[in-house]
């Protein structure tokens, strides 16, 4: 036991021979493909959400399970059947996730993990950490501290547009947070990875500063109950699920392999594909490029613009040929969204199969689409509007939770 | 600027094709000869402390210099003359010091900073702080988090002995008190300092783990006075002063090099020789050896025990050589120690002119060193004896010191 070559792991290494890279920093395809998800379930070591767990989800929750769950959004696992095991005994457990805060507004792939974790605690009734790595983000960008920490603070308020529960939810910067028992485990952690792990998993080299090379631990320890004695007290067994993008992995195969040598459970993931940019499904969005995605902050004009000229079509050349050949939805990015935010199941069958076979045209399913985005932003712009500086305090003040299994 | 390697180095390794080595953790002779220390200040480029630096300081202080510095155990230092330029114009620094709580008992050696530390703090009138690496002592060691934060308390007791001044001194623990500024100035230290000027100071290797490497910054940043927002503010610009033995010196070394690139002045440092073991100048004392050093918690009984039968006598062979050869002073150990603590100048002159001229034996010096010794360790005793849980809490407490210039 106690190495990290016990999971299967490759990461940057492996992927990098096969020309998909796909890590915390870099996600891109091979020869500007799409990314092969089976081959990094497979290089991950990671498993399949299969059909099967979908529907032991809808049984256990008494409802229709989450669009991202039922389309594939969040389409691999790490004992995600454990966690379930546990709910069908009458257990519960806890909910991890987060985000590096890089950026003044959150675009839609932002919003993805948030909406999952939302529906996951309202379904499943617990309690959700969710850390701000303003450190991270400090280390990795061209930012001041005092940047991080206000950039944390604003994506908080996104955040919490989601509709999280106040009751059961602890919002956190590491910043303002780490020390106490959040050290310790920092510490403990970073006792059982040797350089030569992090170089492996992370692709670190000589040239990078000591601050990328600490960060591991930081990421890894809102895993374990210990790290909010004051939220969890007397509940040290607590299991914890973490909903993320499949490029965290990497942070959570080393936390997996940690947490058994520090008399800590390990965690549970449940993880997403990207979603892709408007011009195509080559990675994730970027926020370097603000015609590569949908803002929460544009407006109903600026929605309808970048998805008339920048979302990539898969509709044929000429309206002729379309009507002749059909759509390839494949590579279509308008249907791509549409199985993101359509939640209608019929309403998208019949755009897939109407536009499929060229009796639509892409102006319409843009149209359709730019309708459902624009009431979205919308709908989270007035959230956000009403999120308070006191109710941010609230989210983020260190308390118990008491009503978080209620 | 902005690189290690502007200030010399060579530490670890150059030390190592010499065949001395010093380091924070480990320090050999060559061949089992003496420390060279001149060697030291060569390699590792601090300034020797010279005559002239020791008239200015009781020039300064209006005070005799301490044993320890006109007797040249702090014999090298780092832009001492700068801090004696500040006091010239009337203006004040700070002292920080500090301890890797490895033992429940301190041996003499671990107390040669402290008394020097008291001494600075008394004759400058500065504050001080005092840094308990317990987060250290859990990553180098097999201690549990408990144990070291234990180690700590305990060792922070006999600090408190030596007689700081309360209202002047701030004492903390790693797990105690990492977060907030003191957490945002590490990660601004770790941000800019490369993986390969950590092995190269420390000589890390890819089988250590991250916690080593991620703990140089924890010791650099009580350099720095906005690590202690509640205790200096508004004096952000005050200078640092750092007493300690020169196997620390790569610690600041790499902290010299960051600060001006963090807007932070550059430490001082006054840095000593090891005090030798027992049985000879080989290196420090080790605390695995009970036989190698003498503890505050031994008895006058053992003190005696020891002495007499571990402590390395320059002495002859037979009385009758000795009277005609005299005892080798160089080598000798009751005559090192007593010039570490044997206060009065005339008497150590008098013992080193008899002893090395055959006049006084060996049993005689060590029955002097005996006393001298059962003083300090009863003196030392008594006063820890008189530090209660309370007091210490008071050390500890998070405060400003009101009355640090007085």
């Amino acid at each position: 036991m106690g190495k990290i070559e016990e999971e299967r792991e490759g990461g940057v290494e492996a992927a990098a021979e096969e020309e998909q890279v796909v890590n915390p920093w870099q996600v891109a395809a091979k020869d500007g493909g799409k990314i092969d998800y089976q081959k990094l379930i497979d290089k991950f070591g990671c498993k399949r959400l299969d059909e099967s767990l979908v529907q032991r989800v809808e049984r256990l929750t008494s409802r229709p399970a989450h669009v991202f769950l039922r389309r594939g959004v969040f389409f691999a696992h790490r004992d995600f059947n454990d966690i379930l095991d546990l709910c069908e005994k009458g257990e519960k457990f806890y909910l991890y996730t987060g985000r590096g805060p890089s950026s003044e507004a959150l675009h839609l792939g932002h919003l993805v993990p948030f909406m999952f974790t939302k529906y996951l605690q309202d379904a499943f009734k617990v309690p959700l950490v969710i850390q701000l790595t303003d450190d991270e983000k400090f280390l990795w960008k061209s930012l001041t501290i005092e940047d991080s920490k206000r950039l944390a603070r604003e994506n908080a308020k996104d955040i919490i547009a989601c509709g999280f529960d106040i009751s059961k939810t602890f919002i956190f910067s590491d910043f303002n947070h780490v020390g106490g028992a959040f050290y310790e485990n920092m510490v403990k952690v970073s006792k059982c990875v040797t350089l030569n792990q992090v170089i492996a998993i992370f692709g670190f080299t000589g040239e990078d500063h000591i601050g990328k090379v600490s960060f591991p631990p930081v990421q890894a320890v809102p895993s374990f109950p210990s790290s909010f004695p004051h939220l969890f007290s007397g509940r040290k067994n607590l299991r914890c699920l973490i909903p993320c993008a499949i490029d965290q992995d990497p942070y959570f195969r080393m936390t997996r392999d940690v947490a058994p040598r520090i008399g800590e459970h390990k965690p549970a993931l449940i993880e997403s594909t990207f979603f892709p940019a408007l011009q195509g499904e080559m990675g994730k969005m970027s926020a370097s490029d603000p015609n590569s995605a949908i803002y929460v902050t544009d407006s109903a004009k600026d929605i309808k613009n970048k998805i008339n000229r920048h979302a990539f079509s898969g509709g044929q050349d000429s309206i002729e040929k379309h009507r002749q050949l059909g759509a390839n939805l494949e590579v279509d990015i308008p249907v791509k969204y549409l199985s993101f935010f359509l939640e209608d199941d019929d309403e998208l069958e019949h755009i897939k199969k109407e536009y499929g076979a060229g009796r639509m045209l892409t102006g319409e399913v843009k149209q359709r689409l730019t309708q459902v985005l624009t009431e979205l932003v919308e709908r989270h712009r007035r959230a956000r509007a009403a999120v308070t500086e006191e109710m941010v305090d609230a989210f983020m003040a260190v308390r118990p939770l008491p009503h978080m299994f209620d």
